[in-house]
């Protein structure tokens, strides 16, 4: 079959607040080949990505998106591999392709999947699915006491893990940080798993991590994540001797194999932890999962969007049973529930897996989205390059 | 001051073909302040960099990057590097923000050079400005004869140094790509400083590259550059140590300090080349430079455009006397010629050096370009969001 069509909807809440909740807004993609329709989401700024994705060419490898996309075969998973390499030779001086990619990349995988009648953690290759224990993802309380609670809350819902970040932590003093992460130790129970995440606040700084290496090994945390931003591969790497037990965990902001790669190589990482939506998709996700086995390190989803997104991103590590861990959205927007009909739920253990089902194994619910869709207009030279479409 | 205004101008040649030829379109970026006005240019493409100028908030980490540029304080240099470290923490999961912020660095430097009446380079801290040895940068012939022409064409126009890349090279046989080496340096001859270009064609094949080791040290070439993608660090590592004399060069397709600083720091290179266009302007390009210096790797601009980004890939070495080779745009579209009144031209010894002139030295042609602008309307719910504003 041939690719006919590639459509990009722009969703958002109607107020979107200066806050660190990505669940705010939404790029959704539809892909068709054939009588076959597959969805996939980009975790991008929707604009710049509606833009990448039909923008005139600057030069032979600087194109839109949709130039390597739209007419191409489609006959068999090996297509969506050569398609993703051709976006990435083609629009290589785009820096926003990788993420408008990501979207395509799943949407190509759902639609192969439904084609096929096979869910898409088989035509990834593996023959079996792991359940994974999801955390709960929550925001550092101003005060000591309010972590403490919000953990005892975390576990009161069912969650033995969960992990805390952001707020106050890691600029105020080292007691005060300390003193956090005791208060998040309590309040989700000496069994439970504990993550801190550090939100990249010491940016490079060395020297402001070591200090809370004492507090981090006192309450026992599982990993340390993002305490410098992506690239800090020498801090990083200097950071992992100092660390023991405490793992560090890092690599969201990857948005190719190479990158997601160097962290591994380079960074001293315990947990490598991916977005399908930047990275260039499931493609590239499952990639970084292969390599990260090879090279003893855990694999993590980095998830805070809708359920579909959800089920793309524990897909390329779907089959691998000691990688157990997975990021899971528990408080987000209505956007992102309203996305879809059905929803991955906790089983009686708590725990969640992909979909069982033909693709991705979601059902978009249109007409719950219809008050989240935003109209967009791009005129170029007076000539329409891209209108919202009907979302159906 | 306060920057009150920041307007981008989408520029193209009336047709853009499908070649290796950036020079074809250009996203020129002003910034005004007070009474002073700047410009920079972003090596992009210019659909999406508007669009991540001006598109609705995502979230508190993925902002417009206007959002931390307009109406900020602008007292002194301290303050570019300030916004700067703004928009990269506001728009940290906007991909395409790097990309804009370049020109948007590059205007700020030429602001304020006018505003204190000094040259970019003084402002950077170098003292004295030393000229540089221009390559012309040519495709590979089609045949060796073919590029034995092109190499005695530039020695004709007064060009020492050439570099030959594209075209068939590192696609067809070793045999024939050790003839299209010794054509190159046969036609540029004895004494010219020959580089050869592989544009990433290898992808991450080792193999393929050392097979062409003996051919490139036969025929003397001072850099092998881009064998291999920016990302395959453990490629270009093992190739270097293979390579002898003949150095590695890469990175212009670096985005941020940290991708030229593995780059510096993993991939074994001689020279390190910088597109302040897309690194993060100025200041970015600037910080590498100083790395590389501590760690001697050569810097070498990335340009392939307009003589206001000459100017601006100019300026972050213009101080270092040893780091003498230099990209120049030798045959660019009538766009590039266009964008300045003035030319950054060759000496009587064939160099070209940084205008020595308040700010980037550089006078915009307002009339020359208005046939080469491009009209763009966005609209976001019914809102326009970006109209191209008038130029002059």
């Amino acid at each position: 079959m041939k690719i006919e069509s590639v459509d990009f909807f722009y969703l958002s809440m109607p107020e979107v607040l200066n806050i660190g909740d990505g669940s705010q807004d939404a790029l959704l993609v539809r892909i068709q080949a054939g009588e076959t329709v597959g969805w996939g989401e980009c975790e991008a700024a929707p604009l710049p990505s509606i833009a990448s994705l039909i923008c005139p060419m600057s030069h032979s490898a600087c194109k839109p998106v949709q130039a390597s996309v739209l007419g191409q075969r489609l006959d068999g998973i090996e297509d969506i591999t050569r398609i993703g390499n051709l976006v990435r030779a083609e629009s290589l001086d785009l820096l926003q392709a990788d993420h408008t990619l990501s979207g395509i990349d799943m949407a190509l995988w759902d639609l192969m999947g439904k084609k096929l009648n096979e869910p898409v953690y088989k035509l990834l290759g593996y023959t079996k699915i792991y359940p994974k224990t999801p955390y709960a993802s929550m925001l550092f309380g101003d005060t000591p006491q309010e972590t403490l609670e919000k953990g005892r809350g975390a576990r009161a819902k069912g969650y033995r893990a969960a992990k805390f970040g952001w707020g106050p932590i890691g600029q105020g003093s080292v007691k005060a940080d300390e003193d956090q992460f005791m208060a998040a130790r309590e309040g989700l129970g000496d069994d439970g798993i504990l993550l801190i995440d550090i939100g990249t606040v010491w940016n490079d700084n060395l020297e402001a991590a070591s200090q809370r290496v004492k507090g981090l090994q006192a309450c026992r945390a599982t990993w340390l994540e993002e305490p410098f931003v992506s690239g800090a591969l020498k801090e990083y790497h200097a950071l992992a001797q100092l660390c023991g037990d405490v793992k560090l965990a890092g690599g969201e902001g990857s948005h190719n194999f190479h990158m997601a790669q160097h962290m591994i190589d380079y960074a001293g990482l315990g947990y490598v932890q991916i977005d399908a939506g930047r990275i260039g998709g499931i493609s590239v996700a499952k990639q970084v999962a292969d390599y990260a086995q090879a090279h003893q390190v855990t694999y993590v989803n980095h998830t805070f969007t809708s359920h579909l997104a959800l089920s793309a991103s524990l897909q390329p590590f779907a089959g691998l049973q000691d990688d157990v861990i997975c990021e899971y959205p528990v408080e987000p927007k209505s956007l992102a529930i309203d996305m879809t009909a059905n929803h991955i739920v906790r089983d009686a253990n708590g725990q969640v897996q992909a979909p069982d089902a033909p693709g991705l194994g979601m059902t978009l619910n249109f007409s719950g989205l219809q008050p989240y869709l935003v109209d967009v207009e791009i005129r170029v030279q007076g000539k329409l390059l891209y209108q919202t479409p009907t979302l159906a």
